[in-house]
């Protein structure tokens, strides 16, 4: 017999997304090679580990030679690297699709060329046009960096007009840098998103609707499927759809939405697999990750429907002690393997019950033991309307 | 905050059953050391690979130092080295629980005395004895070495009494090394196992009962829970416990049983995760590999209960086409990494269905398409009689 080659993905950036995109591509038979510039960057843990600098053109070179597809764990990757890379070997997302979902103009352009509105909003480049946009868009607002924001970082909220200087002295030396944008503030009903993944040949699935619930600007809780989105579901998959493929993007993306008066309103794309998709691990007959892997890799997509309802738990800062999750009947542990870090992402837990009702009783109790009643309050809320 | 120290599983032995534990020990935020003789084996992949000889003294002695907690991959470690590592490290299963599941003779005696009959047997040591043994046990029958067997290796089936002469000359020169016993050839209505897990508080359950088919002596195909069982659940149990607790066993065993004229009879015990419940990983609510992790390291035990039915189709030798699971909902690849070779194990798929019937039909279109339509047939015949 011949001796057998595996196909190697490449995955730029060692966080929790590459961890699990390692542990879903392993039993495809699919070995994974992380670059990060950290050598404790917690994929590591899972995978060996290149250790370098994004614009380490020399590491790169080596890189590309050793895997058969590159992907990313970060969307913020720098699109020269990138570009660079796509020259040698396959990258997907395209850099191009990438670049789009980096730019908060560029990407809101394409979601109402797409048909999807978005916030009222308005470049701002000097201290002068913050005060032009303020007064177009009004208040409430949010100022936030064109480029380089995640999990609510690079962004100030203003609640009235006198706030434009304590804005401007928080983001005001990034706009010449990456440039600023003035969004009116929603007050939506809810947030959504939407998990979709396109595949080498064009094959596009969508996940059932999540619904998101942040704190601070970083997502806290997630359920899916989102109960009562019946309506919106058929929508949020046909504009994912046409965003990727406008985009010719290949691999799984997040549409974040707002719900407002019952329409969509588009937030943001993430060009990669998403903190609001991790229920998919155990809640869906095929995860994000695995689908990723799949999709990058050329392989047939998996069915992305759901087993019943699942809720996600993220732990930002540290870890909670695991027992009452470990002792709940289909309920999932998520250790990322990090240092603890205020505001860091360093795990999560899903739990699974094969209906709303099971699912909020589950829910309750497992945050009663965590003492995480406030951070679930809103999704029992949501759930008890929801079957009422 | 203090820098945190993730617990280290040491695991002795490097193949898809180390594989699959260092992937269930990840999310849990356990790191996995795994020694093997082989640069090569597949752990290796999935996590950091300590290449050294289990007779290796000085490399077992950094091992040691390494991990927090030290189990198996395979049954067959020396016992010295078991023991010796024992002295340094928590190891569990502990050596003299390992030493009794590697002897037929002191697994069949513990059997008798846990109240489980066995098929009966004499052990030989001399050509002599193999004929006095096959007078007092009758044909057919098989001779089998006490010690290092697997998949059916180290075995020989005897029809009638004339195959005395070629069952010696196969296996009479190990009778002086590992010793042989002699078995009655069981005409079973059907194979079972118990897959069970112990904690080191002694907390211990039991996976529903899976049904085998073995193909010359190698596991092909499972199927859980096993159909028509409810009356031997609770009988394979309780002996599954009276075992462990007579062992002082910690971790994940299968207990594997005949049943002949309705009644349970044991073959043998394996002293770790077993091939028959690679089917926890997608079908159960915590996977045996997960819960062998949590036992040996002293976490709260999951859930064991089945999600729905599923069938796991082992693949030796070499890979078939992965398509057609790849393309069917709720199944699922597995590809361990290793080079195809004639007899080995080198992956398994998992189909899973909320109940008999769906089960029945999506196994029937994956195998069709995969060609495998043999392989199945058993499977298929008694899922049909168990639901009509
Ligand atoms: N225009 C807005 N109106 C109301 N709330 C908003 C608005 N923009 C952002 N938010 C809130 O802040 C959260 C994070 O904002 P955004 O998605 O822009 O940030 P990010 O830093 O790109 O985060 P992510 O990690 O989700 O990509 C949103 O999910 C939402 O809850
Ligand atoms: N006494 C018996 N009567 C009938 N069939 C038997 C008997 N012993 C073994 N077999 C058949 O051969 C298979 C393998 O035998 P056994 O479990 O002893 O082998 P092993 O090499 O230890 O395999 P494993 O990998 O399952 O541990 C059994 O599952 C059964 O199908």
């Amino acid at each position: 017999m011949n001796e057998r080659r595996q196909p190697v993905l490449g995955v730029l950036g060692g966080g929790q997304l590459a961890r699990m995109l390692a542990l879903a591509a392993a039993p495809l038979g699919v070995k994974t090679l992380v670059v990060d510039s950290s050598a404790d960057a917690c994929a590591g843990q899972v995978a060996p580990l290149a250790v370098a600098d994004w614009a380490d053109y020399a590491a790169l070179e080596i890189f590309a030679r050793q895997v058969d597809v590159v992907t990313f764990d970060f969307e913020n990757v720098p699109a020269q690297s990138a570009h660079w890379l796509a020259e040698r070997v396959a990258v997907f997302p395209a850099p191009g699709a990438l670049a789009v979902a980096q730019d908060r103009l560029a990407e809101k352009t394409l979601f109402r060329e797409c048909g999807l509105p978005t916030p009222d909003f308005r470049t701002v480049d000097t201290r002068e046009q913050l005060d032009a946009a303020l007064a177009a868009v009004g208040v409430p607002a949010i100022l936030k960096t064109r480029r380089l924001g995640y999990d609510g970082k690079g962004q100030f909220r203003l609640r009235e007009l006198a706030d434009a200087d304590a804005a401007w002295a928080a983001l005001g030396a990034q706009a010449s840098k990456h440039g600023l944008i003035l969004e009116a503030f929603v007050a939506f009903e809810r947030e959504l998103s939407v998990l979709a993944v396109r595949g080498r040949d064009g094959d596009f699935r969508t996940w059932p609707l999540t619904g998101n619930w942040h704190v601070d600007g970083v997502l806290s809780m997630s359920l899916a499927p989102a109960p009562g989105i019946d309506l919106l579901q058929h929508r949020a998959t046909e504009l994912a759809r046409t965003l990727a493929e406008r985009l010719g993007y290949v691999g799984v993306f997040a549409l974040e939405l707002f719900v407002k008066d019952g329409e969509l309103l588009g937030n943001e794309m993430a060009p990669r697999v998403h903190n609001s998709g991790h229920w998919t691990i155990e809640g869906a007959h095929t995860s994000q990750f695995e689908n990723h892997v799949r999709a990058v890799l050329g392989l047939p997509l998996g069915d992305t429907g759901a087993r019943g309802m699942s809720a996600m738990f993220n732990w930002i800062g540290d870890l909670p002690d695991a027992s009452p999750v470990l002792q709940t009947v289909d309920a999932h542990w998520h250790d990322y393997g990090k240092q603890a870090r205020p505001g860091r992402k360093v795990g999560h837990a899903t739990v699974c019950a094969p209906d709303a009702e099971r699912l909020t009783a589950r829910l309750a109790e497992v945050a009663g033991l965590l003492g995480r009643e406030a951070q679930v309050a809103p999704v029992l809320r949501h759930l008890t309307e929801s079957f009422r």
